[in-house]
């Protein structure tokens, strides 16, 4: 990668049409201006972008390209949209190879076609070397919200409501800093990075969650602890029902951290109403991204998150304050 | 600014709260989920987004916040929408100073609501020192196109059509290239970054042009490159009619670059029907962001884009090929 690159002139122009529209090709994308005009189905409309910044930028079951597009997608639809549209923004380091952008662009493409949208609009900046690392990439997600659908927020909460995870946590957390560490427990341990619309739109054919929430950096622990203060809730936590593969809970062990801390790339935590329970978690045992699928707690009045063990104590669970994990996502 | 604040803990919690909420506060914003919720006025959609790596982050004018806000908001605007909603993607670099990122952030606030706009999410990533350059800025935009309204594009242009300028160019290349070069020239040269929302709007009260487009990157050259590819015409500019201000002219001079390579970040190029014209450069002259106006070329059915000079000859204005000014936006 050259700086000319991000120019804006025949070299940038070069890279767009060869790399990314060849590999991303869609009618929108396709007409070169500088932004993307889009048809939307009626229903109110989710905005949500996210820098990546991975290191490595490849790892066991994604890489910085899959991550980029699962993370979007999946925000958009924890407010209980569908995604449809992506922006990819890059920055890249001059003397990136393009080998390296070519497998991640790529990989944005397949992401994107798992996940079911399209990349409508981009942009490519070039730095010095040694003034970026290699590629971070924004992307932007825009999607819909069916009409008649409430859309579910982190405010949501209500004392009573049944908790409910998707599946064991720390995979992708772990798997990065196994590569960092250059550690293997029995096989690499991979990134659970995955596309959440499906198992989202098999739950809301179920019944409505008040909350849903992907437990991204900072892991469950923070993700818990953010719906309880934007909720003004409590929390409890059974510790028993929160799976940790082996392997994750074995190289959490050996680096000292908590895997409720370890970041998740795709599970969903949910609240809902007691009485919608049973459904909600019948759904999403049903669909192959929640098949491991647990109630793991309840909302209550008193503030705060706490964890009963699987000793039978209590403690709390708080909000992270060190950086175990820089550069996770 | 430290690693904690990127990891997604209570330092990114605070540092959310603290100074983006604080400076960009809007219902949209304040829910705290990873998305937004917004309610669009009816019309087609536009999506645009644009990193940022602009150095040094300060100049005459403007600042990467202001840039950054500029640039997406007259993407949008460029196929004929209204700019609504932006987001704003962070990637710091340990280290860079508070001050430094606090003073964004107000500059980001100030220029949303000069250009009626509202950030309706964000994130923040952090890396380590040396792995960035202080701040990179990824925004990305939204707008819709009024009812009614055919939405201009880069290959809408025809031959026949005449090609309107809003006014002089080069001043954010020569801008950000004087304070990098320390060069001076009776004063500051200050980047022309503004928000062209006002003007378009202007202008379709007047008539509908076929394309518009924002000269940024690569100039007025480039973008007239890309408006010719696009569209499967020809260009013919006449350069007595393209303005330069003397200041930058003279640092283009002893530079030995061509202002109409120079970047833009308030100026706009387009393309209409010739009856069209003298009420679209009369609705331009008479905003204030369209003062200085020109009629400065026609479209043909010959490809290639060619300067007629001052001094009576033809030349071709290629693609820019190497790159003169990196980190220019």
């Amino acid at each position: 990668m050259e700086l000319a690159h991000g120019a804006g002139g025949r070299a940038t122009a070069q890279l767009v049409r060869e790399l990314f529209r060849a590999a991303w090709s869609n009618p929108v994308l396709d007409t070169e201006d500088d932004a993307a005009l889009v048809d939307l189905p009626p229903g109110r409309v989710v905005f949500s972008t996210d820098g990546h910044v991975v290191s490595p930028l490849e790892f066991p079951g994604g890489d910085i390209g899959r991550l980029a597009v699962n993370g979007t997608v999946n925000d958009v639809a924890m407010l209980g949209a569908r995604p449809l549209w992506l922006s990819v923004g890059l920055i890249l380091e001059e003397g990136l190879p393009l080998a390296v952008l070519a497998r991640v662009v790529a990989s944005v493409a397949e992401a994107a076609r798992e996940a079911g949208v399209a990349v409508a609009t981009g942009d490519t900046k070039v730095v010095e070397r040694g003034k970026g690392d290699g590629l971070f990439l924004t992307t932007t997600g825009l999607g819909v919200v069916p009409p008649g659908r409430t859309p579910p927020s982190g405010r949501s909460a209500r004392p009573g409501d049944v908790l409910l995870l998707s599946g064991p946590v720390g995979d992708h957390g772990a798997a990065v800093l196994s590569v960092r560490e250059g550690l293997a427990f029995d096989g690499p341990i991979r990134s659970d990075t995955r596309p959440l619309g499906g198992l989202v739109e098999a739950m809301y054919a179920a019944a409505s969650p008040h909350v849903l929430r992907d437990p991204t950096r900072g892991g469950l622990a923070t993700a818990l602890n953010e719906i309880a203060h934007q909720s003004g809730v409590g929390l409890t936590v059974d510790e028993a029902q929160v799976a940790v593969r082996a392997p994750v809970a074995a190289l959490a062990e050996l680096l000292g951290l908590d895997p409720l801390y370890l970041a998740n790339e795709g599970q969903l935590v949910a609240a809902c109403a007691p009485a919608d329970a049973p459904a909600l978690l019948a759904a999403m045992r049903a669909h192959p991204d929640g098949r491991e699928a647990t109630a793991i707690g309840h909302v209550e009045a008193e503030p705060g998150v706490r964890l009963a063990t699987r000793f039978g104590g209590r403690r709390p669970l708080r909000w992270l304050a060190a950086d175990p994990l820089p550069r996770i996502c």
